[in-house]
């Protein structure tokens, strides 16, 4: 299996041709698309949504992830094998989640750089390497091309800073790195990091006393804490839009005082 | 077959967490979109879009749907067998229209609350059961376990108050009840309720005195009337946008007078 | 393989209403999406978004394009055999660009009318053809059925004037024929085009004079002239949208002076 995350968008038509490209090498792969709404060059937002995304997937997934300021310049094109899970994408830190969490729990880690141009369709384009490096070079690994043929070790790969909350005192200063289709607000706080079952949650000039299980359990418009289904903080309104009614974005400031 | 029908959009990349969670259970499952872009939980929309679209896929398909506005409280979590298909969702009217149509063609339908969690994923959130209980029981019931296994019975399931046109006189009173989109405006009457071949159909202050065959027959700009795909009276503006041009939205009256 | 090219949008569900009614007829085939969201009947945009798209696939891949504004009409239904692809569509010139290559070089064209109604469904709406009738036919296609069962022999079939550069004394006059997500301008002027390698580009009163190897390379912000990856020139704003900051729009000219 392998899935495709862009910023391509739907309307010009480019995740179809990188769909084209894959199955032109190998027929059978089974394409599965995460999202081609990441919004344009934001590769933090695209690190995240793959962060969510990837545990879901059956082993020996190819994730392709193509968000790419960089694409033509220097930046290297790379390969990895990071746990049980491939990633095909540029050199900019869209595997950074995955990456810490193999860290963690001591998963194997390998990356190639990929320099091999036999596996890529000839004459690459400097501005879609989507379509002329990442779709082939994934096509090629789920046709059981080893990764060490496709690049030389790479051990050095770049990080994104993911923002994390600190720690004054009694209370987490977090942020909103992740605002969902409905408006909801992910917080970069995890359940584990919460220690008492009393909060006090500031945000702008509202406070939130509890965390309740569902939002579903209070009338529309109210605004409700949960654990979101990743474990995360989430600051939603029933119903509503939080982001839009509380004015906030992305890397606004959230204060979790435990008491 | 699976369908999947959400108000998630495609951004946030839950559709392929979905696509993902299957595909771990079922590696074969052959998985297609309805919709993503259902608007944020509007039970109504998702019951007519499925309502439009379930008659068109192959025998036994599992159409899942996720508009879920209630997800985390005591509503209920259900599989049904309705007719040649089968559904999985939140028990909150996303079934209706097949429902009510297996009523009407004494069609076999048979209910289950999901109250299995072993068919689940482990420890399910209280925010995301479209990847947490209804893509692993979809799965599940591909892979061949029967209904039955999956809940115990239900004999009660919501229903939604599917607007209806209402008849006085010679005239039928009725509603926008679909806006795609080109702007076209899915009126609720059907081409079986009318009996005359000459009517005088009014909304707002317009009025247009037949059905034509098709709107290509007309030039751009024309407000023309037709019988739409699926059998229902449908105003459009030729090449434009009926709802922007007569300001108009889901739910307002249209007049249809015989003659 | 079949793809899928529309203007329908995905909200209202057709793209799988339509993989419903292949999937019913042929099971195993396995259905591509290249874009829902060409703008509502716009055939131009449709029939250069297939152009950039088509030779990325594999050989014998049957493409489906419904940008339809004359459903219902006499327009023909058509199905064709262009070069190595199949394309089943409205004779509305979406085929043009595929059909003026093989002129080019030389490639085998046969087109067909679509007149056989037991390829499609029964009693076809006048509004619907992608249901009724494109989808059917590429399904049955896909099943091998020969394109002279399909149909009877089109000797002319409509294309598109698509907007080309002219040339005078050092100087092209060339026109933005796409606008891809990024914001990015797409030049109706090729690679090939250009014999010096000086040139000087003015688009509204900015004045680029060089071309660049990728716009990376360049601090954002900048206006840079890259050729794209169709081996088209492509005005960009490193990390921002030319359409947006230059307010400019498709068609507006772009002048092309040889040094």
């Amino acid at each position: 299996m392998i899935t495709l995350l862009t910023d391509f968008g739907w309307k010009d038509g480019y995740p179809g041709i990188m769909k084209g490209v894959i199955s032109s090498i190998h027929p059978q792969a089974q394409i599965v698309d995460i999202s081609h709404e990441i919004p344009p060059q934001h590769v933090l937002e695209g690190a995240l949504t793959i962060g969510r995304a990837y545990p879901y997937f059956p082993a020996d997934t190819i994730h392709v992830m193509v968000v790419d300021p960089g694409v033509g310049t220097s930046r290297r094109p790379i390969a990895a094998r990071i746990g049980q899970y491939y990633y095909v994408c540029p050199d900019n830190g869209l595997i950074t989640i995955p990456y810490q969490s193999a860290g963690m729990h001591q998963e194997q880690v390998e990356i190639v750089h990929l320099n091999q141009p036999q596996f890529w369709l000839p004459n690459p384009s400097t501005t879609f390497h989507g379509r002329d490096i990442f779709s082939p070079v994934a096509a090629h690994l789920a046709l059981g091309i080893p990764l060490e043929e496709l690049g030389i070790p790479v051990h050095d790969p770049i990080l994104l800073d993911i923002p994390q909350p600190t720690r004054q005192n009694q209370a987490w200063h977090a942020q909103i790195i992740h605002i969902d289709r409905f408006g909801n607000l992910g917080i970069n706080l995890s359940r584990t990091q919460i220690l008492s079952s009393r909060v006090c949650i500031t945000i702008k000039d509202h406070i939130i006393t509890d965390i309740s299980p569902t939002f579903g359990s209070h009338p529309p418009g109210s605004l409700v804490a949960i654990w979101d289904s990743s474990g995360y903080l989430s600051l939603c309104i029933v119903n509503g839009s939080a982001t839009e009614i509380l004015s906030v974005g992305l890397l606004d400031p959230v204060l979790v005082e435990e008491q």
